[in-house]
């Protein structure tokens, strides 16, 4: 399985000079592990709010990065960023205000019971956390997780990473489950059906003598094709999970901080209580940090046992950032904004009526949609996909694909995102979509 | 095994009443996994150069923190953090020119072999990485480490970082080995049975049907007690892995950068070829940033199949933060000031000539103090480092302690740290000695 929307070789010989020795320079230098998105790289040199820059000038509409989550360059981080770098970076061995302030906040935008809060530096670091926690407190090893799933990649998290693709195998403790798909079952089924599975999933896990220790879900279901709705959906399966003795961690690093619209927390949305919640990308805007809100419960035994500390996680410079992020969805009133401009968005999506999109679902500023080649047998169609996105880059807006079957747009633009720009997108995805 | 140097619940009440009520606040909201220094913990909240200043305006000589290498707030690492915070920061999935002339920058200072960077967050994602590119590229689990190594805290690290106590088990496919030990064996000794030590561990994996993948060592043992000459011991152990089929990596996280003077890079000093290095710390002088630089025969395979992407890795102002370090050491002559300097520490340390004192030993600004009851007996003496260090503390300095038993002063200053700053910390020293 190849990278959804990866530049590949074949097209070297259409970029210009400059390009061509960047990207040969790039290959010496940091070797044949990294990936470029599209058949035409962006070499970008700026970013202020909802645009990026290339070093042409060209400007783009980004509809695609939820690590700037509150826009390229917001001046409330980087002032944040600027002021405590300038003043102190230690870490968390020394008393430090800042951090517990932080904590204080961030723990009080979660249900109570979601009560203490642990710093690392990627969404990896804190799946990888949350494993080592759920396999101490409940003596199990087994993991499920859906079938396209990113959770990270430690060589503990990418086990039970799917969507890092076949030559990246899965632990022999792990187990996978379908995502819902809430475009070919009905509500009722999907959410049946993702319970049943899970069930399943626990029952093979004990007949192989493997004690459940988790289950993991991306509450949107980011790449394994997003899947937002129905509310609730994830109920049963959260349930089957608990009645073995596992836990249920919520991956909250994409679907978190505000961009479903309804809520802060994706699992929120389905009512469903973590026992873990794991969260990243937005959440200093760019600064490096990541972390884990969790039942006190969950920690007790592990914590003075297995002291946890991690050189950068929590340093001041990531309480200033983070602190900055929380107050600046809450000023600029940003939640309200994702799910109102996601709703905006999400019609003018659908009223493009092209034979092509199958579905467009989503929460807030998380959208997909589905492209096929026959709307009736719902049959997916990859390569339109990559022509759909490359097609919009050219037009100068920024997406990328997901799914199982690389065939969903991935639309998830910072939370700024204004009603004009979503008109701009769905002008030009008409554009390319009547091109075709 | 509890941590060395950690504040205890038993010297709550010797606090006053804002630490005691920011204690409690921390306890609560961050859970009990996390450590603090010292009998009386530090509330920092301000650093500059090589001094740190804590809430009551107090000023403490910074002998200990080797993240803020260039010294607290770095001007020129301040700046360029700051400036590309305001432009741009994104990830590697763009050209960006900055994250490639840094890997240029950083490769040259390494052998010509070591020609490829890869980028992550933190020293524990580095070495996590080098575990799953050596298992992919050896064919082979096995993991030999020190007996009292710290290498990071991912599920998969964690299993070969014995330092981080008993109830932090060990792989089953991990062999440990005592570090060689300057202070209890001759050169040619330690140098001969730390290469049969290991020979043994890659023997006893063999045994078991485990095919060894790697040896791993902090090439200047900080946890294990530091042990930093003569130089050349590690090759004996290097040629067994090898031999073996098993790669070497060197985990230069808290050696590397120029810290012990005589080369930028630990292994150097012991005329070792690693295949891979992991770098981490100082990195970005207190950025979060780490990563690998390596052989690329050894990411040929893997590169292409398990592509490798880490959302802030890499990015704009880590580059810039990255190249702002290198400049600085240059520019400033840090590596000729940590060898400078570090000898002259070093002699002074000796110079006190205290019966307590059983060894002084290092590379740079890199030094132990072995803390014995008796010198003949080179009995450790764990109650008195303890006092010891806390006693500095007392007098504002800021050291720690380190080693298998606890006795072994960790004296590992900002580069920049002067004469004058040597000075002050024996004079302190002899004070709190003569004190005991």
């Amino acid at each position: 399985m190849s990278m959804v929307n990866a530049f590949s070789r074949a097209d070297f010989e259409r970029l210009d000079e400059t390009e061509r020795a960047l990207i040969a320079r790039r290959e010496k230098v940091l070797g044949p592990a990294y990936r470029l998105f599209y058949e035409k790289p962006l070499h970008l040199v700026r970013g202020e709010g909802v645009f990026l820059y290339d070093a042409a000038g060209e400007k783009y509409l980004d509809a695609y990065n939820n690590v700037a989550s509150l826009g390229h360059c917001h001046p409330r981080v980087v002032e944040a960023i600027t002021r405590q770098t300038a003043v102190l970076n230690t870490h968390t061995r020394y008393l430090h205000e800042g951090i517990i302030d932080y904590a204080e906040t961030l723990t009080a935008t979660f249900p109570e019971a979601l009560s203490q809060a642990m710093f690392t530096c990627t969404g990896s670091e804190a799946n990888d956390l949350a494993v080592r926690i759920a396999r101490h407190v409940t003596g199990g090893t087994g993991i499920i997780a859906t079938e396209l799933a990113y959770h990270g990649l430690t060589s503990a998290v990418a086990e039970f990473s799917p969507s890092l693709g076949e030559s990246v195998t899965l632990g022999p403790h792990v187990r996978t489950v379908p995502a819902p798909d809430s475009y070919r079952h009905s509500p009722d089924e999907m959410m049946e059906k993702f319970g049943r599975d899970v069930a399943a999933a626990i029952a093979d896990l004990k007949r192989h003598g493997i004690k459940p220790a988790m289950l993991i879900t991306d509450t949107i279901f980011s790449s394994d094709g997003i899947f937002a709705g129905p509310k609730g959906f994830l109920k049963p399966a959260v349930d089957a999970i608990h009645a073995a003795g596992g836990l249920f961690v919520a991956d909250e690093v994409q679907p978190g901080f505000g961009r479903t619209g309804e809520a802060k927390w994706g699992f929120e949305r389905h009512d469903v209580a973590p026992d873990m919640v794991t969260i990243g990308k937005p959440m200093g805007n760019g600064y490096p940090m990541a972390g884990i809100v969790l039942r006190p419960e969950v920690i007790a035994d592990f914590g003075p046992r297995a002291r946890y500390f991690n050189t950068f996680g929590g340093n001041p410079i990531a309480a200033a950032a983070g602190k900055a992020v929380l107050d600046t969805i809450r000023i600029e009133g940003l939640q309200q904004n994702a799910l109102d401009v996601g709703q905006y968005l999400m019609d003018g999506l659908r009223s493009l009526s092209h034979a092509s999109i199958g579905d467009v679902r989503g929460s807030g500023l998380f959208i997909g949609v589905e492209i096929v080649a026959d709307p009736a047998a719902k049959s997916p169609d990859a390569a339109l996909t990559t022509r759909i996105v490359n097609g919009l880059r050219e037009r100068r807006i920024l997406i990328s694909a997901s799914g199982p079957n690389a065939n969903v747009l991935k639309i998830r633009p910072p939370l700024v995102f204004s009603r004009e720009n979503a008109d701009t997108l769905v002008d030009a995805l008409g554009d390319v979509l009547k091109g075709l």
